[in-house]
């Protein structure tokens, strides 16, 4: 059980901009931060004490990183579990864990995991290969979403089927891998819940955004997001059931999709702070990335109450290229450092207050 | 009328916490920052970007990394003139320049410019050696603070004196320094005004906090400050007059004495950030610390509209090697990453709301 104090070290497995706001709350507790990331120069890195770089399968640089460090965690999903595992297994204090990295990189481990836990989801069958599509596709209604067991993120790896559609493309354009076949959902709208849980098991859930994509990308959370209390009861619970069920320490977020009967779908989780959270530091008495780090280092949860109504944009791509200035007038500014603004990359977002 | 992009590099005279908070104001602004101090290791440095050890007086070290930033700001007062003005002189832009310091680091400077700019001031007298002390000492009815010109902060270089004192043990005591004799005020309180103007000239005051002293150190500020609009908006305007005088781009920060009959005498002012304001990121719109980034980046301010009523305390030295998770029940909890918990050192603060 141990606690860190002041002057102790947080790695950070990841250097893109989650992990750029966690080292920010890390420092802002007294702090130092160590990222260990592939990349030479990135977002987190530019805010840390100290930085290695090597891949997430180096396992003695991973190693000789984690001996400087006082407890481990990570901003990213996709860092490999047997990287956590081997950091584990050496002694390192790594919170949220193994486990949770390894039911969130696979659709169909992290649904069925879900389901275990008593959630609902959206139908779904394993896919292998395309002659695995027709009989599930007739048992969702004729349509289905074909989606890549791993690695997809940001509407990637997906596509949209119909009876009759050429099943063995489909498979084809996603590189033959093992997928899923989920059922349409004809939702309503998408929430999350963000949830922090510590060490001992006592957990708080932010109040739920409403989030809108575009293009598969999140591009709006605003809160409160009009669900009734019972219906935001029930994300909270089935948030909490699954954060106990993986014995969580940290923040976690879980996305619903809300049916028009009030019926909730938990659709994915992410076994970090999340980019539908973002408003939290700016409109709560404590935000997501504090929140994880408290969690991280062993201390009690902060108090989540939430100030006033709030919305988050997302600026991508070419969006953050409008002056800085410009942008700074329209609300809360928070820019990443990233170097380019490829088409849709998460470049910054804004927080802005509504009456 | 330089104005900065995301991406630009801004750099920081001063590697305390003052630093280390401004730096991350900047980074969460999309900025790089570059920390230019004495100090290997500093609170400062380990949120930066990049960090140049050097003297202040070491010009060709201070003016290479110079050519590394976009901009410069100082994070402490006793950074010296020479340093600033060898920048400016070599092309950088440094804000809020130079002025600033030459004139807040000289005690009689400091209180004749305030003057000048129409702001009260106790009685004061230019003393070079301790004859200079009796004549003045009785035009302020029998006492006075005896405090150098120069380098004194949070109470250390100064000593009261009554009539009939030691007046050259006195001195000697400050090391014949050059000094001024204060008269004494009656306060009944002291509260600040903390400031931002940008560089057209716009400015805009925090809502003032009372500031609580014990041996000189700052204890506690709280917010609002109960005091009446009136004397309110005179320490505003006098405020903005002293930043109009000095063509101030940043935020900076006038401490009054508040006498029983609401008059107001200026004490002193910091070109920089102020103690007095921490609670400002947690209770507005837009803390200190990003108003000033703004200024010096050549943005336009950001809205100071306060959330809550708040207050602030410091914990000095001891008191920070509580349990940072006992503190960080007790309020939104900043510690400064500093090494040693020397009595007195301002190691952190906690932010309270207040109903």
């Amino acid at each position: 059980m141990t606690t860190l104090q002041a002057g102790a070290t947080i790695g950070i497995l990841g250097g893109g901009q989650l992990g750029r706001m966690l080292g920010s709350a890390a420092a802002a507790l007294g702090f130092d931060v160590s990222i260990y990331s592939p990349e030479k120069d990135c977002p987190a890195a530019r805010i840390a004490a100290h930085h290695s770089i090597g891949a997430y399968s180096d396992t003695p640089a991973l190693l000789a990183w984690a001996k400087t460090c006082d407890a481990i965690t990570y901003e990213f999903e996709n860092v490999p579990v047997e990287a956590a595992e081997a950091l584990i297994a050496a002694g390192s204090l790594v919170r949220p864990g193994a486990k949770p990295l390894e039911v969130s990189q696979d659709r169909f481990v992290e649904k069925s995991f879900l389901r275990s836990c008593g959630i609902d989801t959206a139908e779904f069958a394993q896919v292998d290969t395309a002659e695995d599509i027709a009989q599930p596709i007739e048992q969702f209604g004729g349509k289905g979403i074909l989606k890549t067991r791993r690695d997809g993120y940001d509407g990637k790896g997906q596509a949209r089927l119909e009876r009759g559609d050429d099943y063995e493309a489909a498979h084809k354009a996603l590189n033959h891998a093992p997928c899923i076949l989920e059922a349409m959902v004809p939702f309503e709208c998408e929430v999350s819940v963000i949830i922090a849980r510590d060490r001992a098991g006592e957990s708080v859930c932010f109040d739920l955004p409403r989030n809108e994509h575009i293009n598969g990308i999140l591009k709006r959370s605003v809160v409160p997001s009009d669900l009734s209390e019972t219906v935001t009861k029930r994300a909270c619970d089935a948030a909490k059931a699954l954060a106990d069920a993986l014995d969580y320490v940290g923040v976690l977020a879980l996305e619903f999709f809300v049916l028009d009967d009030g019926s909730l779908l938990a659709n994915e989780f992410a076994p970090r702070v999340h980019n539908s959270g973002h408003w939290t530091p700016e409109a709560c008495a404590t935000g997501q990335f504090e929140q994880h780090i408290r969690a991280v280092a062993g201390w009690p949860l902060g108090p989540v109450m939430r100030y006033h109504d709030v919305e988050m944009l997302n600026l991508l791509g070419e969006e953050a290229l409008v002056p800085p200035e410009v942008l700074a007038a329209d609300g809360i500014l928070t820019l990443y450092g990233k170097r380019d603004a490829k088409p849709g990359r998460k470049m910054g977002h804004l927080v802005r207050r509504r009456s």
